[in-house]
């Protein structure tokens, strides 16, 4: 049984080269331009997501590439965090681009076996790891846009939902949603906010409570995306977008953003530790564990 | 002069038959199936109210047969109280269609005449019976669809609203709204936070200021209706949404559908006194008065 | 240096002769008829705004004649307080259009010379002073009609933004928006309730973050203005409106209003100095000196 790691210890752990971190600026409000660039583009990897900085435009990829389904395990998580955490820390980089490496799916949300079957600490350990990466991405600094390039639902959604602008490929087989409710669960009241946030309260009320997984032109319809583009477009797209925001003084952006989303976030960072309590009594009912198990043995059987 | 009864009293006044209480609990979550029906249907009535419980289905449809226009006085918000609770409490039952059984219309909301030259007990009874309905129907467990087969003005709005969709016949002559200010009256703040949490805040207060009442195709491009059909499709249509619901796990369904209310639920469950207090002051006002008196006689020449 | 002037001795100062206050309250639920109108239509003016009152339908018309801009400085800001609290008290009006007697500008917000290159004192007084025109308009008891004929960025967006509705002239050219975020500088807290207020959380959130100018159509479609018009119309309109508006019952539409944006009001009178303190706090900063600096001088030179 796994003792609860700090972020400190996962970073050591992690074998994540860490980003020299060089005094540039360019492009943030109220700093010198930089000095002559030596290298035009820098990339750093790990297991589960692969990050490229370019330095030119002071833009970050992240890519997730855990097959089979990108899939928000204990492992994807950490390095998510660490990852974003150096790009938030690295002057040189003003906005991150999230996206996926593997074919027709964005994410698919948190991982069920982290949940199904583990101790109250692995949950413990778990959950907290999803705060943290919710906790991270909405109150970033950066700008930070989902080039959403295939299927998102659950945790794949929330992920988008942290972002300051959503892009889909305009392929209706795409869905995206928070459909926790389909599979027994409970969207904690922070995805709910995040989402009330994204389409309203009503639209929030009803897809929650059907667990919703809407099409990608549907998506687009209510505001869950801002915008669909054709798949070969979006990173192109993507990119368009990021330069649009870029072009704003970083720190008018950042304060509104701020004050934009304080409310919701303090929420969480108040609850926390009831949070992650609420989350463990939840998932370790007996009736809770034996719907996640036959959810997964009919994931498996769908595979075969 | 009535004193105030409790909902206990009324129960035992109203002569409802009580729902017997079967174990029956299939498609409720973590439950077992249940044994063999023998009563596929069962119906109650009172007066005002007629109740039918479909048990293969779980669900029953509570048609409001009080003429000429079904509108919301003592006797009507008692049994429809105690018939929800009943519904409440029956394991057989699910759901819930709310519909009319009086041509053209759905409910024309709060009875006037229990708001002009009675007692300040009468008043309190009666405000305390509307807060009565709101609060069961906006935390019901069950799943609440509004077949809005007619108009639907002030009180009969909040009914609809209380639910968890809202499916209305097509016709242009039917309207729906929150229109108490054009009574001279003011919707009291739990009425506003259903209709923001529905339509959002600026509809809200447009609305409300001018105390509009929107034809069915109007009030379903903003979002007061979910839905439109044609008249004769409507029951069909009710059952259909109701199945869809239905097929979620109700645990997971009724902690979202809590966790979207709870805010708007606690603040009439906190302020519930001092809210009657209000209401009675405000009704008793000799100006007040008189502004319904001759709404009530204008209402009195348009029949004759 | 000039002191602070309360808003006493500023009407003291102002020489804005005032209306006589006559007993008139017809159109004022639960009041007597008026007697005969002696005066049907009444003006005043000062420097900046052009006041004139129909007393015969008991709506006044703000316009503002400020060239180049009608930029709010501290004058015109004063100005338009004490006409609005002139009108307020004055039982013969009941609504009050606002718009512009400048071609193609309906405001263009704050003035920025009055936050470059002043005193704390200064900045103080004219903060004070930006918050008492929304904190009047926002909660005035009249119906408040914007009439938009023409470009209306920041605190000219702001304006708008008070009033119960808002149309506007269907020129593409004519923009409206919260732009602060372009110029380096964040929209306070108030500006940003009263924009989530009419546009709900997610297009205030990246309109803000991206300081947005939408070209009248673009506004029209997600709500930031209710109606567009030709501008040949647009007077008539906004009569026509605010007869619809003055159907209703003052004393219901009055409370109704109120009920609907008290959370919103207390929140500044709340942090009525706290908010004072962080504008001089944030506009004294040396960075964001130079970038107004540097604004000032790309308007100077667009102009020669």
């Amino acid at each position: 049984m796994a003792a609860a790691l700090t972020l400190a210890q996962r970073i050591a752990r992690s074998g994540v080269l860490p980003l020299c971190r060089r005094p540039l600026a360019w492009g943030r409000a109220h700093q010198e331009p930089p000095g002559p660039l030596l290298t035009p583009c820098r990339a750093f990897s790990n297991n589960k997501i692969l990050v490229e900085l370019d330095e030119s435009s002071g833009v970050a990829t992240m890519k997730f590439k855990s097959p089979p389904v990108n899939s928000l395990n204990l492992d994807f998580l950490t390095e998510f965090c660490i990852s974003l955490e150096k790009l938030e820390n690295d002057r040189a980089c003003r906005g991150v681009i999230l996206t996926s490496a593997i074919p027709k799916i964005f994410s698919s949300g948190l991982d069920i076996t982290e949940m199904c079957g583990k101790s109250t600490e692995h949950y413990a350990e778990f959950w907290r790891a999803v705060q943290e990466m919710w906790l991270q991405m909405y109150s970033s600094n950066m700008v930070t846009v989902a080039a959403v390039n295939g299927s998102s639902p659950a945790g794949g959604c929330l992920i988008a939902l942290t972002c300051d602008y959503r892009i889909m490929a305009e392929n209706p087989k795409f869905s995206i949603g928070l459909n926790e409710a389909q599979l027994g669960i409970v969207a904690p009241f922070w995805f709910k906010d995040t989402f009330v946030n994204t389409v309203g309260h009503r639209v929030a009320e009803r897809s929650l409570q059907l667990g919703s997984l809407y099409p990608a032109p549907e998506a687009h319809r209510f505001g869950l995306v801002d915008e669909l583009v054709p798949e070969e477009k979006l990173q192109e797209k993507a990119a368009a977008v990021m330069a649009q925001w870029l072009a704003l003084p970083d720190h008018a952006r950042q304060l509104t953003k701020s004050m934009m989303r304080k409310a919701v976030l303090d929420r969480l960072v108040a609850h926390r530790e009831e949070d992650i309590q609420n989350f463990i009594s939840f998932i370790s009912k007996e009736s809770i564990q034996k719907s996640l198990r036959m959810y997964m043995e009919m994931l498996k059987k769908k595979k075969s």
